[in-house]
């Protein structure tokens, strides 16, 4: 099997990297860098696929798009040896396991998202006159639309991980990997005071795959 | 099986009335309405899930939440005879099925969301002095982050189309009904002049089932 990563730079990428070292398979990685404004430089990418996005991977000439649909078909379809150790620990958790692998990028990524672009529009270099109403503005929009629902889903993970090990129990799943992206997307911020995400965190980041995911990938999140 | 859908109006929720209309079983819907500020007024919801959030379907009491993970429960594994035509219908399109349920919240809905936000903002009732600032602002959020990112979408779903009936070519599946949402939530801005999605739109609104589904749970979008 001919395995290609399109790793972009801090990015959602790193999910394919830490999956394929838990893997232990070969595979070469492409690397895609950011341009100023964080933006991807996709042009590369698009002759790959339409989209143009990363992560991309691509299997004996065949691209697979969407992060969490790549883990689904390394885990469930690749015939990779062991890869199904990463899938649902048992049936009844299956639905769990569904649920996280949607939840990452379906709830709690966007709302990240919201409150990232309006930090960049606080910090923009914008005339002094307008930069206080620029702050306001995007004050205003994450106070009604990012800051209560980022704290909303940290205290859901934080309290489904107080009797848990990792998202589904006594088991490392694909659902952990999937779910490292949007932690860390929130930095300290939101994880410093929950104490139980902190510590799915450590356990996360002590495994030997994940250390070598970031060596080979870089850091998850842009140095500030 | 005894199955209530929590049904936001206006909302996401519209998905699960269409699936269970495809399937034609029967289910109780509980109304949830959203505030002035278009949020969902969602203590209610907390009470059945913590993330009170729609959809959410609970099936002999257990609560389903993230409407492509519901959608996939339906499909695979509730036993309801004929769901899995619902489903990849080959093994060969498996992946592209997977992709599409996570592209319409992963990727596409978080542009419309940024964009939806802005348009807000643009007509959000401010002081004179703010007002075109503001718009500024927010003018500027789209140009950089949603515009071009929403038109790469519709591109992307326009020239899928024009050599499939369906998403996953001649069989309505619950990619579909996922995409729907999308879809319906970009409005006419992108589809008028896109005839491949417009025309997908159209075999899909003429679903008996879709329509079953608006009449219970009424319009997809609020109206203007």
């Amino acid at each position: 099997m001919n395995i290609t990563v399109h790793h972009l730079e801090f990015s959602r990428s790193t999910r394919a990297l830490f999956l394929l070292e838990e893997l232990g398979v070969d595979y070469e990685i492409v690397r895609h860098k950011r341009n100023k404004g964080g933006r991807a430089i996709d042009d590369d990418l698009r002759k790959v696929h339409p989209l143009g996005r990363a992560p991309m991977v691509v299997v004996d000439g065949k691209p697979l798009v969407e992060s969490a649909a790549i883990l689904e078909w390394f885990v469930e379809d690749s015939g990779i040896e062991g890869a199904s150790r990463l899938g649902p620990p048992s049936r009844e958790l299956k639905q769990d396991y569904r649920f996280f692998l949607h939840y990452g990028e379906g709830s709690v990524m966007p709302v990240l998202i919201i409150r990232l672009l309006m930090e960049r529009v606080k910090t923009a270099p914008l005339p002094f006159f307008i930069k206080p109403i620029a702050r306001r503005v995007a004050d205003g929009v994450q106070d009604q639309y990012s800051n209560g629902e980022i704290a909303r889903h940290f205290d859901f993970l934080d309290d489904w991980l107080s009797t848990r090990e990792w998202l589904l129990g006594d088991t490392f799943t694909a659902a952990d990997i999937h779910i490292m992206y949007p932690v860390a997307a929130a930095k300290k911020l939101h994880v410093e005071d929950r104490p139980h995400v902190r510590a799915w965190w450590d356990r996360l980041a002590a495994r030997p795959a994940f250390k070598r995911a970031i060596e080979k990938g870089g850091p998850l999140t842009p140095p500030r």
